[in-house]
């Protein structure tokens, strides 16, 4: 299978090209391999020259990009063109827009109806979210699959239509199958140095990849057979003397996010949470209200991006600001202790650090983090010094997964007893 | 110029290939165009022949990935391998990744010190967010410049060293200039009917591509001619019309993010910030607090992400959430209200929707979106009808861009005064 992705945008840059990403791995997981990816501009000559270069190397292409409305979606024209194909109008597309406008409250405009004209012949698929629908055509032993550009109306297209036709039609080769062993409080090449030996005795149908984001590392172990149940089997011989070398930095191995797992505790034990931020400003309170039913564990959050803030809302000792700065052991207990008042919860975490690029001294440097969780039994503290690395963006990341990472050891400690 | 990224994570997905754009973005702008993106495994035989093939089709070559410490990385060997070139150990990239560790108080490893192996008379372009270099070869008329697959990484060094050694070696051929216009509070189709016939009026020089994301379209023009000025000419000519026809949905042409844009007003008038979030449970705060010096104008924010905390510490009026409920113009009124008095701030941004994807009602249907911003002299409120598309995540987005676009036209306002 060769995924094309159309679009100046993606060639020249700023639009990252996140639709190659979820197709190959939905994909993968349904047993269809991806064998290349390419990316090309939506000058109609280059859709077309590729497409027909592509059909010469692989029977199967999906496409994103350039089905939309306006001027410089040209995919549609060119696919019709190649497979000689005329353009009708089809009635449930139309009516689909139609109501899509009514519903907020529009009247659909000219430029919409033309999204109901598709090339004749090709199987529709709605597009629950967007106006314009993907297209499934078959001519001559070849496959075209056009899908949007837009990521959120590709996805539900390529999930509810494009992989239970697949698995009707393409025959697959291989059974892929992957696992995923979250961790979170080590270094890549720390783990890669804890596992070396584990490591150096995969057999071949096996891989593993280090994939690093700011405080985490996603090990995936990748394995193929001739089926899913060997490959399976394979993974499984392998796993548990991995998560045994990993240890208490494991998050999870199904694909369950830290703060998902967080969530999972919470919810278990029907204790509340509340948030107090400070260099993270909202950060890890995005995070777990990113979830769907947060509200049944989160009670809310404080970001306390100033001194005052910290000192009148949050109760603070002004002495502890004082002596210590916000950045230090006293000031993030502050925030812990009378957060947790002030919100009525079970647990609270709370954190303070310098972030940059401005701010660092050498005895607080750029990268210097206190995080506080407080637990019905106890106040916990501890220090990381994450780094300057990455910048802004990325020290912000890394110090919520510190914090929620120390979180997620509380609550398994509370979990065993 | 080609561009090649290697990593089996990318070809199944799950990890996004944002270095491909980066890259493009930054070559593109420097005059470099980009002709080919190709998505390739990890495997040493691809990794060859795909550098083989596409050195007999392009001369410049960038790759991304494989640079690593770990037994997945093997982009370096494969490289020393097509170019016939033994390794040597480069001292001053030893010295560099000792440091590292030491700064953080931990020993270098074995595996660590391997990255200072380079292949002989390679160019070394310094990592000084991480340990393995960037290598830069040249040989019989090709050249290969190997960059990591760790975003933060790649993206320094192509800054600091790849760009500015590219100026002195690559001959452009044309020369390519965008402009970005960014919009917010109009939907894709609405923009393309407004502004129909100025499009369709573009000179062949110009394009342009329509880029939308959750709450905004941005609008990118761009012009190709001999050279830089001639381009830049070209978009200069025509913007005036396009902004007129935008008009206040234009957020910026510079590119600037609607964040931006909302944190340079409010610093250039010395006035004070504070949110009170609760469906978007922290994520405008994040925005804001991304924006290095945002605690200049945002003293901190409220996440209420129940009733209980919304009555007790906003002192929303009990009567208003009975009478009403949590996503109604009166508790988002008492919301901002409170939180100006709580906060002592200039403007409070204040908001309450329903997220999804449960909660929804025939009344309150997801996507409803209650907005007050509290100023200086008044308090405005707004309602929007966001649609359920996309789901909770896009939704978040939708909701914190049309609050900080309210935010942004109060501030407009009081500007003109």
């Amino acid at each position: 299978m060769y995924i094309i992705n159309i679009g100046n945008e993606l060639l020249f840059g700023k639009t990252i090209n996140t639709n190659a990403a979820f197709i190959a791995e939905k994909l993968t997981s349904a047993g269809i391999d991806i064998h290349k990816t390419i990316v090309i501009s939506d000058e109609p000559n280059t859709i077309y020259k590729t497409i027909s270069d592509s059909f010469k190397e692989s029977d199967w292409i999906i496409t994103t990009g350039g089905l939309g409305p306006t001027k410089d979606d040209m995919t549609k024209k060119v696919i019709a063109q190649y497979f000689k194909l005329d353009f009708e109008i089809d009635q449930s597309t139309l009516e689909t827009v139609i109501k899509m406008f009514s519903d907020r409250g529009l009247e659909t405009i000219e430029i919409n109806k033309k999204q109901a004209e598709i090339p004749a012949g090709a199987i529709v698929l709605p597009n629950k979210n967007g106006t314009a629908p993907g297209l499934w055509i078959e001519k001559n032993g070849k496959t075209l699959i056009a899908l949007q550009g837009v990521p959120f109306e590709m996805q539900a297209i390529l999930l509810e239509s494009v992989i239970p036709l697949l698995k009707q039609k393409y025959k697959g080769v291989c059974a892929v199958v992957h696992k995923d062993i979250l961790t979170s409080g080590m270094g890549e090449s720390m783990i890669a140095q804890k596992i070396e030996v584990w490591e150096k005795r995969l057999p071949k149908a096996l891989s593993l990849a280090y994939l690093p984001s700011p405080g985490q590392v996603l090990l995936r172990l990748t394995a193929r057979a001739k089926d899913e149940k060997t490959a399976k089997q394979f993974i499984e011989v392998q796993l548990p003397a991995l998560i045994k070398l990993i240890n208490s930095s494991l998050v999870s191995t199904d694909g369950e996010t830290l703060t998902e797992v967080v969530s999972k505790l919470l919810t278990k034990h029907q204790k509340k949470l509340a948030i107090a931020e400070s260099c993270t400003g909202g950060y890890i309170s995005h995070l777990i209200t990113s979830l769907p039913g947060s509200s049944r564990f989160f009670k809310g959050s404080i970001v306390s991006y100033s001194n005052e803030i910290k000192r009148d809302i949050l109760n603070v000792r002004e002495s502890n600001l004082k002596k210590h700065g916000a950045v230090s052991e006293f000031v993030v207990t502050d925030m812990a202790i009378n957060t947790m008042n002030l919100f009525d919860t079970d647990y609270v975490v709370a954190i303070s650090g310098v972030a940059g690029p401005s701010g660092g001294t050498k005895d607080k440097p750029i990268g210097l983090i206190w995080v506080a969780v407080a637990t019905p039994t106890r106040v916990v503290c501890q220090k990381f010094l994450l780094g300057k690395n990455g910048g802004r963006e990325v020290i912000i990341k890394r110090a919520a997964m510190a914090a929620l990472n120390m979180l997620r050891i509380e609550l398994i400690k509370n979990d065993e007893k």
